[in-house]
């Protein structure tokens, strides 16, 4: 990669980065929230600089279009711009810039020569993929995929009472536009774990994707005084809580080692008051492994203590909700596309899984779908000290680039 | 008592209860709160209408002050108007119409037949006696008993950033009266168990109140991705924070039944985000007992699970600070003034003791001190069920007339 292009590469993930900064180096970009939206008029000026036409649809997913063939299916490259509290600049950050200096390439090279490429090209900024703000995760993809109705994600809540829909409003993300046809999809991320960089590898073909099952639950008590109740009168919402984070907990126990990652990461206690016994318990509680069979396995053990700790102390659990996502191999065709190219350019390279959740994962389901990895160091992400290497970032744009240049040019048309 | 002096007062109490009243019958009227604020509106001005002379002092404390007999102490009856969230009617909100009603009687007497008392009476609404909204509980009485320095508690803060100084200065609360000499102080409270409801006691004698050591715990983690993250690499705050909250209720077990009392009330994670593992866990243990020996050995087991804890969650676990209440009996003389009144009426009586914080276990180390209880329905306490039928709140009015009578005509000047 010619070295300007490098160094324009930096410079812009550098000004992107610097959108919602904190002072340990990481950033703190909660969706639709001022730090977001600053970012995202910068990224709409970038896009329409580098000719691509900016429109936002019904959910505030950001989209820059090229159309070089008119009334042709388009092919979309991107990732996400929100973060988690106190977070890592590069998840999800880095593969919107990727993927929008990558298509600028393609699509530049198109207008020089006058040719037109298969599809048309766009980039997308998907909106609110972290879920921190406005649960669930993956919202704008999954709005955009069908496997969320626009009208619940619109009227979910943040803590303070704020709907998405009134937030996307106040952020000037609200659109009408509906994407054309869709062809094909891309996305490159850091891997958020530490296969990668423990063995040197620099391109990762993401193969797989694991399973998720997650599970909001509620603890009914009974509020009290602590100091006054006696002990085995309470309904302690709380005691019962922290019962099932160390349950959830315990279930890795039962499985071989890292075959299954269980936690708990939203735990609201009510009314969290000094000298009060807690009466409800909100929590979340999160099972991931590769099959379903074992996450069912989990779940049934989990749901035996679960009883166990109801009858200890005397409360009442309720599972309100339980949200799945399925496991599944992406597209064979584009996990060989990305070792090609990467061992053309004689880059370490390996197939990959993915534990956490990305955007591709909802789309892979509607339209032939690349997801690659480049390295994180120590796998630290949701965290300011993620770190990516500039050479990996560089290395894995080189990539991406041809990525976007095969599956505009139709490669993974007809593969299935 | 006359049957319109307890209609009067069952009145009064109905009107008191309306201010902050929730849909199920209970208050949720945290200190210096709109709902607490417009209270003492209306009690400033019933006791000006009942003859008493209303101050404010700098942290807030509510007198009402009738002065009989120039230049004499005064005695003072009280309790608080302040309470949990969702919490009864009855806690501390019945001990200051009591006292209203008891002294307001007696003034009037006096002032009937041209008598004066030994000392003069006031009446007194501590403020911040639950410590819901600032933290430490028994705030106004702790300050004014010199056991908390006043700019420590008016730079206190509430969960949304705002200072006790501010909120006492936004709700009116804000005076400079120094409250004269101090000869004796009397409370009447409902019990917050369930020992004199079961046993069909009427009148409690508060003989001795129960020592409390509380913890402030900080839970040091790391932050980071709860799908990816491998389980042996996590730094799971949430999780030892739930570790500590089983350990602290684990210790009931290692002593008699009913000897200890342990909790955890209040519970907060950062960030609390669905996917991202927990940097941190703050809360508050509570450990009470009868004597501290048991509190120093209780203590000692939890700090042995506490390293445990450390070592097996990778965490670190700092205890931020530690408060100690001192148990105490309280002066025989009054125990006994209580009985003998109690006897006199041919109502069932008992000494029992307090688990419970009250503002009597500050005041009581300053002068002669009496507390007494009336019955709550299966102790329930710090709760909207929390009931107390009104001829037993009646019954101890009556008795407690005779305590503020006792006390203002000098009946525990020389006990010790």
């Amino acid at each position: 990669m010619p070295s300007t292009r490098s160094a324009s590469f930096l410079e812009d993930f550098s000004r992107l980065s610097a959108f919602g900064a904190t002072a340990r180096g990481g950033v703190d970009r909660l969706a639709a929230t001022p730090a977001h939206a600053e970012l995202r008029s910068w990224l709409r000026e970038l896009l329409t600089d580098l000719g691509f036409d900016v429109r936002f649809d019904a959910i505030g997913n950001l989209f820059g279009l090229a159309e070089l063939t008119p009334g042709a299916p388009f092919v979309l490259f991107g990732s996400h711009t929100d973060s988690q509290p106190l977070a890592g600049k590069y998840d999800g950050a880095y593969g919107v810039l990727a993927a929008v200096h990558a298509a600028a390439t393609v699509v530049a090279e198109h207008r020089e020569r006058g040719t037109a490429p298969r599809f048309n090209i766009a980039v997308v900024d998907w909106f609110n993929e972290e879920g921190a703000r406005f649960k669930p995760s993956m919202m704008g993809s999954g709005v955009f995929s069908g496997k969320l109705p626009l009208e619940k994600a619109l009227a979910t809540l943040d803590p303070h009472g704020i709907t998405v829909e009134n937030a996307l409003a106040a952020s000037g993300f609200l659109g009408d536009f509906a994407f054309p046809q869709l062809a094909a999809y891309g996305e490159i991320h850091i891997e958020q774990g530490r296969s990668m960089h423990e063995s040197g590898t620099t391109i990762g073909a993401v193969a797989a994707t694991w399973s998720a099952y997650k599970y909001d639950i509620v603890v009914h008590g009974e509020q009290g005084h602590t100091g006054s109740a006696r002990m085995g009168d309470r309904q302690d919402a709380l005691l019962a809580g922290a019962h099932i984070v160390t349950a959830v907990n315990d279930l890795i126990r039962e499985f071989p080692a890292d075959a299954l990652h269980t936690s708990v990461g939203e735990f609201t206690v009510l009314p969290n008051s000094p000298v009060t016994i807690a009466r409800e318990v909100q929590l979340l509680a999160d099972l991931r492994a590769e099959s379903t069979d074992l996450l069912d396995r989990a779940y049934g053990l989990l749901e035996a203590r679960l009883r166990e700790v109801e009858e200890r102390t005397r409360t009442r659990i309720e599972i309100r909700s339980r949200s799945v996502w399925q496991s599944g191999p992406f597209l064979e065709a584009g996990v060989r596309l990305v070792e090609e190219e990467a061992a053309s350019r004689a880059l370490e390279h390996a197939r990959v899984k993915t534990l956490a959740g990305h955007d591709a994962t909802n789309i892979k389901d509607l339209v032939p779908t690349v997801l690659m990895f480049i390295p994180s160091v120590d796998g630290v992400s949701h965290n300011e000290r993620e770190f990516t290497e500039d050479e990996d970032m560089l290395r894995g744009l080189e990539v991406f680039e041809q990525v976007v240049r095969r599956l505009s040019d139709g490669d993974l048309e007809h593969a299935s």
